[in-house]
């Protein structure tokens, strides 16, 4: 097997393997394959998304590198992943066709690389305010950022953006089509694709095996979350569009990917905490679509962080759950060993 | 005497015992026998109120047990009244006549298990996160999930729950009624009687006489409090209707029993600040629901959660007031003479 | 050279020491004289904006010591600035010339006195909930009670104040205008007069005079915001308006003061570092302006603190800053020579 590990301090290579696990860290993986395959599922739906998330991922980690930021956070890829994130989104509702993405113009680029680069900081401040509570920042410098630049680009007359491309709302869909066979399989990987902006099946099924490659524990989770969310919608009456585009999905997949096994120890409470937290996710993704439509932002990941920091804020109040600090967390495998030894 | 405490540790009893506390907290009341005369005054008015607020508060202490939380706080009711207002609440929104309430749907009352459940884990992540503060979570919790179903319950169409029945903002009353005399003795009560959804002024005194049965000052407190909120209201030109109904005072009687001896020791100073308090969170009542009237979301308790806060943050930075810790808050009257102990 | 210190512990006159201080303040300037200067441009603009903004810090500062807050902190005036800042706002978004405010109506002052006691009781709430990062309330307390306040009496019937007089968002100036000589030696005078709420582009520059009195570094960040802030709304395409009227430059001259020397030592990095803070202002006060213009209310300095704590909450992760903890916040010059003599 790759010794995946030995690039992290090679003086030179170092920073591509940095960024690489930026990628992976989207979805909690801390391994520069898992980023590989994700930015190789990224170019097969589209060239430009693949540029635009290596451009995002970069000017972040090196904005941390100026910054004198701790090393070990840097070579782990945390100062990336909201970077890659802020980047695809910025040019995802910009483009007049979101699926492929469209070059981003220079007024815009220069806008992608000042919100790349205020994610480092906020990725910073977030970490300090919850570090008291052994909690991570998740995606939310990214969803922060991510609405004040948005909000901007949508809104001054210098970019011509037009009104957001994609429906990010339930609301926009039709509520007469019926759910058919492609509304599972295509709603699962477009689920697991939207983390990335990505509303390609396919390309949601290969960012599957990016995670996988280090934690099939994760993937199975991100998977559980994806098809709970969807079966959850149904309950709701949702619009079959929303469920096929993935949408009632992404954020539940995370939260699932967070909460089973990755900060709390994978055990049939926990297990049921997480399934607890994705309906949730599910229901406030819904909800907070359609607060937001009136003002024209799209939810990006906000539920999913919102959920997470809920249930695990408090997580130290319950002695039916084994919380993993975010700096001793490595993968939801990795995780239930350690935590064996230490109980036996 | 009776013994209130004598079935606080019974093995089998216990939880019953826990539960009724837990409806005495709402008031901050932590005494079986002022839940009792609380759940008898929601009786007095509905019996399917009352069933509900039983529901709430079981559901949401037995999932603090399922989790393993801290026995004394489960036992002190404290994981038992949050899930008992969104439970009311729930059902108060939804109902077609919200003076007495309706029998939930199969489908609402998934809700309402999910919501009281939910309220626990986000008690112990405020708790977490106000611990080094040494202020209380309060009802924030219940105001945050009551948000978040509350907006579910009203946008999704698996539930039809038509249009808020209740009038939630004062723009929503006539503006050209004259005060009279029973806009007082109805206002006071209902102002009592809203804490728990109840608009039954009847209910409402005899809710004060549960929060006497263990604190005299806190049910005079209460009673200030409504009062002291009709007449800011008054001064404001507010519609006789919106008075009469208690929607200004309900929050300022919370904001004056939390403040009123319960988290401060009742002194003159302690006085003064406490009567600033309720004069801000009347105003900051219609302010609040001024602005959700757009969103068809009502304030719930979000003002008096804000405003005792807001005051009590700060609270040690200031010499003229004596903080009393949540853990060792028991009634105004206990907490005076510690006090008074402690300074001799 | 006038000894500034000699009147700040002295028995009668104390009290009008610690509020020059705390006009001086708004702009982080711990100095009576400039707090008088300050008065002087305020006085040359009205004389009822220069005694309302007696009135607010003179109230914030009793309630305080009422409160018996730390003697310090109310010495410094740091009580006072933000009641200071709470008492223009309230005249100057309800008076119908804002340009020379209006006496207020016995209504709006009992208002103002509540609003500006108000913003003490914040201060430290605020100041408790940021103390272990080490980071300042800055006008948050002002910012916070100012949108109350200012809910309240536009939408309260009892006070007639009109709609919001003065225009709050760059949507509400004409977009044909050109660019001329005095949209910018106005419009960087008015950005440092705004700070005050003052449209008069010579008291600006005056009151730049009564900062550089104490600190000629912290004048200088002050109008390089302005012109920083001017140079970003021009490359927008911002209507000139806008400009002139110093709206984009107000928060930006306040993010320059405080990143650029005052909380982190004066080094090439944080210069940088508040070059970007200073751009990220100026979008965010127009993404803010056009997302509060539908419920009316004014960005006031909300921008200004939202900036300044994103950069440093998380400034103890970046090795390339040098903070300095508020409490040891004296001077840019002073600080940039006390950390010098650290490092050697």
């Amino acid at each position: 097997m790759l010794d995946v590990g030995r690039y992290r301090d090679h003086r030179t290579f170092g920073i591509v393997d940095w960024c690489l696990r930026g990628l992976g860290q989207v979805v909690f993986q801390n391994n520069p394959l898992s980023g590989l395959v994700i930015l190789g599922a990224l170019a097969f739906n589209s060239l430009i998304y693949a540029s635009i998330a290596v451009v995002g991922v970069v000017v972040s980690t090196a904005t941390a590198i100026a910054l004198k930021a701790d090393k070990g956070l840097i070579r782990d890829g945390l100062y990336g992943f909201n970077g890659a994130l802020v980047a695809l989104a910025l040019v995802a509702f910009t483009s007049e066709d979101f699926r492929s993405g469209a070059i981003p113009s220079p007024y815009l680029t220069v806008y992608i690389v000042f919100a790349a680069a205020m994610t480092s900081a906020m990725f910073a401040t977030l970490g300090t305010l919850l570090a008291p509570y052994k909690v991570a920042p998740l995606t939310m410098p990214f969803v922060l950022v991510g609405w004040l630049f948005l909000f901007a680009v949508l809104k001054f007359t210098s970019i011509d953006a037009g009104p957001l491309a994609k429906p990010v709302s339930p609301d926009q869909y039709s509520y007469t089509v019926e759910y058919m066979l492609p509304t599972w399989y295509m709603g699962f990987g477009n689920a697991i694709g939207q983390i990335f902006f990505q509303d390609n099946w396919i390309a949601g099924y290969l960012i599957l095996i990016g995670i996988a490659v280090n934690s099939p524990i994760s993937a199975g989770m991100a998977l559980l979350g994806a098809i709970v969310a969807a079966a959850t919608a149904v309950i709701f009456g949702a619009p079959e569009g929303a469920i096929r585009d993935g949408l009632f999905g992404y954020n539940a997949a995370l939260t699932a990917i967070a909460l089973g096994g990755f900060f709390l120890v994978l055990t049939w409470r926990s297990f049921l905490y997480t399934l607890f937290g994705v309906v949730l996710a599910t229901w406030l993704w819904a909800a907070i679509a359609i607060f937001l439509t009136p003002i024209g932002m799209p939810v990006l990941t906000s539920t999913f962080v919102i959920v997470t920091w809920a249930l695990l804020l408090g997580q130290y109040s319950f002695a039916a759950l084994v919380p993993v600090p975010p700096a001793e967390a490595t993968t939801a495998e990795d995780n239930r060993r350690r935590y064996s030894l230490k109980a036996s």
